[in-house]
């Protein structure tokens, strides 16, 4: 751990009798009523208001991530919900837990691929085209998932990854990051000596890249966003309860293989 | 519990090899560059897209919400990220466990009181006026804090609520819950014999309500908008560590009143 | 909220360069070694440290309580934990947080009662019996279930509560807890004019309330047995992964009802 | 991801009209009132139960773990405790989260160090004892904190550990994970050329290998034995709430470093 200041500071927030400051202006002149959402989210976590361009693609980017049905994540909140509805934040809270390296992670592991091979030639050029053959023969050769490449469902290519690749480019945000992604794609088709697709976590590591949202809170956005997919779940259980059939079809998936029967 | 169905359903999501549907409308073609997060978490949540100005006062009750400091919230996320750094998702969540009766749950106290104005009479006549004054003195009379009502800090007047009152009008969006508040409002001068404010969350339960989002997933609103913020304390912590001056003010703060000396 | 003294005392614990104290015990001379986890715990929580007598009831209750194969709690823990193996304190937090209302709550509930039907005369005589009554008719009137009471599976009989109560009865603990248990029991088979079972966590609101344990931490020691048994399904999906079993069950058990086909 | 079953199998519990069974045993008959908390526990999650020497070592180790004091865990449960009380349970999952690898990761790293020096040659040898100046050289090399061993407070030893390898002797369990772990400890004092102690979680991650606990689902014992620390703290904040005195302790410890004043 480096060593810690002798006292400690924060940018993020103060308040006075007449005002709340954020990162230096005001809440209720500068902020409420002039920021949506997501300029604001921006604005908070990095620091300075995304372009009308940025602040496009990082919706679009919240917008594909927020829902995608029954889940373990969404599962794990309604169940926790219907157990202890008293805490609805605790139920919201379980279901974000599961937004780990089976999912986000593969989201910051392609991120971590995109910034070696930006690093290696710009993204543009030889260097960059011989990073991301290096890149995918390397994890060929170690039997390794590559992360933001491939879909169980969605074949040959998944729609919601074509469809951002696009929309970063119609707002003439293709930067150093996507065009590693695409070189990656490349090398991918050429080393595995088939198509994979693209994923939407590559596309999305790729578009917040291109925004400038740094590879260690990219994490951080998918938390934002599946949090509102998660409230979705819970006013559906309010209206029509699952629960009773998640647990009696996780029974019935279980067999008990003890000696004593059942 | 209410009896289940035989078999469960959801309407929030459903996919095919080629596109996703969310609430029966296509995730490529018709949310992801179409709609803001705000817009998309509104129309997750609710069924239904807001109108541009439902879209407006959501989005600053949400930029409102986001930050206040080094609240509780904040301080569980900063030393759960410190403390397991391998996982944001469970420090963030940790932090949402704390948005509760005490902050969130003054949101939805708010609202029901404002929804008992409203059934007594369209908010804006005679009978709404009595249930307010009976409101606020019963409140009084047992003692009970009001939720929606007074701050420590921000007097005489909260500016946040104020500003999003202003801006509710500015959109013509006062309605029943708005007027019910305003009602309420007045009631609690009369009644407490002085002037107390209403309070942010207060103003807030009055504009999602009048924008059609029920009482009981309010506190949803309020996770997702605290989300973000946490996410921001989270980046900062990576940036500048606060971890071990946190811990020694509590230790400095707690004195150990056993025997035993330290 | 009461007013808190000037500075906050703890009397947990304090540590010294060659010893740890807690509750002014030395940890490395009077309770490592000393003290079984059942009596450290106990010990800890209410600053006592239990008679023989109790920390069997104890022990009993916990090992009771510690594993009930997949309930919502274990179904959330094991896909947390494959969604995010890398914090696995995470996985057994989500599962935790399942354990509200309507499950360790109905032992706080049950608690309350036995509290209250002790309270109207010591539990023994003809007043503590028509406190069970009147309790009874309440419930029944009201249509409300009764904490404590009633099993789906455990027909006619609960053998975990008659476990229990025969258990504290050996051990000479049976008090007023047990004794208004036993009488509501009689109270509700008279007033619903049939035979339902106390269940385990009404034997267990008695047992522990007459091992001295207060309603408003009852809940800590059901946590406290059940982290033990989701430690144990982490460990089983280590060996085992049930995940994608898991998943597919609930996929298949919840259709989407919107328009667009799967 | 390993391939799975066709059908999904559990072995910790089923249940019949009478009686539940773990693990093919007869909760009311075999293990209700015959088995402590800890013997339970250890059964339930390895399989087996343990021996009486066994029993008093795991004992120990979860007394040791139990409690020390306002540490980030204990904070982050008693804030979210007060902003939250309607569940309790999220307050303990909130401080159970940051049992991460800063703590309970300690113990899991020392003992996969134990394992690796274990491997290299019965513990006992010279083989062994290459290994162990090995490993402390490696770590020494690379600047790394070698875990299981320093500690900020207790020097020039942490009496916990001593206590610890002290019972493990007394219960004639000394097997090749305490030897590795003191052949580590001699290796260490000669490459760092001064003494380090071996701290609690050095000792406990050797005392539970030598019970046969694998150093997988070590931290979930870390986990059951905080578990109960944490239900203390929420005791204690019921009787005398330090909300307040803490998020003060925090506000003051941290600056604002923008532009606005305060």
């Amino acid at each position: 751990m480096a060593p810690l200041p002798k006292s400690q500071t924060t940018s993020l927030a103060t308040s006075t009798a007449e005002d709340v400051f954020i990162r230096d202006q005001s809440l209720c002149h500068e902020l409420i009523g002039q920021l949506s959402f997501t300029e604001m989210a921006f604005f908070l976590v990095l620091g300075r208001k995304p372009t009308e361009a940025q602040r496009s693609v990082v919706d679009a980017c919240l917008v594909t991530l927020m829902e995608h049905g029954l889940t373990p994540s969404a599962i794990t909140t309604r169940l926790t919900y219907t157990s202890a509805p008293e805490a609805m934040q605790a139920a919201v809270a379980a279901g974000l837990m599961g937004v780990g390296s089976l999912f986000a992670g593969t989201m910051e592991g392609c991120a971590l691929l995109l910034n070696r091979i930006v690093a290696a030639g710009a993204a543009a050029g030889a260097a960059a085209e011989a990073e991301a053959e290096q890149v995918a023969r390397e994890h060929r050769a170690a039997g390794l998932p590559l992360p933001g490449f491939g879909h169980p469902v969605h074949k040959p290519d998944d729609p919601r990854a074509a469809r951002l690749i696009e929309l970063v480019d119609e707002h003439r945000l293709t930067g150093d990051h996507t065009r590693a992604l695409l070189a990656l794609s490349r090398a991918v088709d050429r080393v595995y000596t088939k198509h994979i697709t693209i994923n939407a976590t590559g596309a999305i590591a790729a578009a917040l890249g291109d925004c400038g949202v740094p590879q260690q809170i990219m994490r951080g956005f998918a938390l934002i966003s599946r949090c509102a997919g998660l409230v979705a779940h819970i006013h559906e259980e309010q209206a029509k309860p699952a629960l009773l059939a998640l647990w009696e079809a996780g029974d019935r998936a279980v067999l008990y293989d003890g000696k004593q029967g059942r």
